[in-house]
């Protein structure tokens, strides 16, 4: 397949994309254990976007595993995740966010992927949008027989990548998770890249 | 302790009720096997939230345990389960909605706790705001060690209750989860009840 785009995420930042139906996005962990948080609207209906926690309930897993349709807050799949080299994500827990900072690190002017992610949306007229809660591309949330979970680093390497392809025309929007101070991101935050591929 | 008031929640509906700090919460599951879709508001600022989303964060869990903080949006405590004589409830899962029935039912007007809680919160002027992601009280969903699970009868039998403590002026909000035809409440709409208690 052709790359139409090339974006590099830096590090503590966000960037967005519009996908036609049939295109792919292929979202690769440059350097490894870098977490991208992920959201994705309809953009032909901006009420519209990948959810979740509907996801877990259309799926009845919270494992994202290839084939999965990625649904929306409407219980419509608007994307497909095609290919992953990895096999571990999270779609249960939250962008890191200012109050994540504040409350629990004291922190003022963190950067944070809810902001991340606002700023990138906003490039298509959604910045005034909730921010949906996040698919956490190559996030290794490990739970225990319980119910309680630990923050793992990832176990993406470098190169790592997911590919999805899209259903409907759709933004995207994909933050290099800015946690620095827990194993969430093997501690440092790196850039991730985003390739647009011709459809087929 | 002293009932203030107490609130019957007929099947298929929802009631919301004001708790001042202090004051305490009674869900009791009437007849067992009944979910209740429990939602929670802070009265003195209406973007602040019980986000379950947020809670799997803070709380490091996808399993709610008595002594549990119920973290809002703004990761502050609104509530503590203060008691719980089932110790099997839900906070990943949604609340049904028009769409859950429409897409997986072909049903156009079931009733749904997405509804019944926006009808009960607009007693309090919060109608016009986005339904939070409900904690499902009684709710028994079983996971596997891969990460899918089933939807299940609930473990609640008559009378059968959780306590919930106000640590803040909140709106609470609680819908008789209204799926009929999963095992979800144990294939049939029963009633809960809701007791005010006078705070200590």
């Amino acid at each position: 397949m052709k790359i139409k785009e090339e974006i590099t995420i830096p590090p503590y930042e966000g960037r967005s994309t519009l996908l036609q139906p049939g295109e792919e996005l292929v979202i690769i962990d440059v350097d490894g254990k870098q977490v991208g948080d992920f959201v994705c609207f309809n953009k032909n209906d901006s009420n519209e976007f990948v959810s979740p926690v509907h996801m877990r309930a259309s799926l009845s897993s919270i494992r994202l595993k290839v084939g999965d349709p990625l649904y929306s807050n409407k219980r419509r799949p608007l994307m497909t995740l095609a290919e992953d080299t990895v096999g571990k994500h999270d779609f249960f827990f939250p962008a890191c966010d200012y109050y994540r900072y504040k409350v629990d690190y004291g922190l003022e002017d963190h950067p944070n992927c809810h902001d991340n992610l606002q700023k990138a949306l906003a490039a298509y007229g959604l910045g005034e949008k909730p921010v949906p809660d996040p698919i956490n591309l190559f996030m290794n949330n490990v739970l225990d027989e319980t119910g309680d979970y630990k923050l793992s680093e990832p176990l993406s390497k470098p190169g790592d990548y997911v590919r999805l392809k899209a259903l409907e025309e759709v933004v995207v929007a994909c933050s290099t998770c800015s946690q620095d101070m827990e194993p969430v991101n093997g501690w440092k935050v790196t850039s991730l890249k985003m390739q647009k591929m011709a459809s087929n």
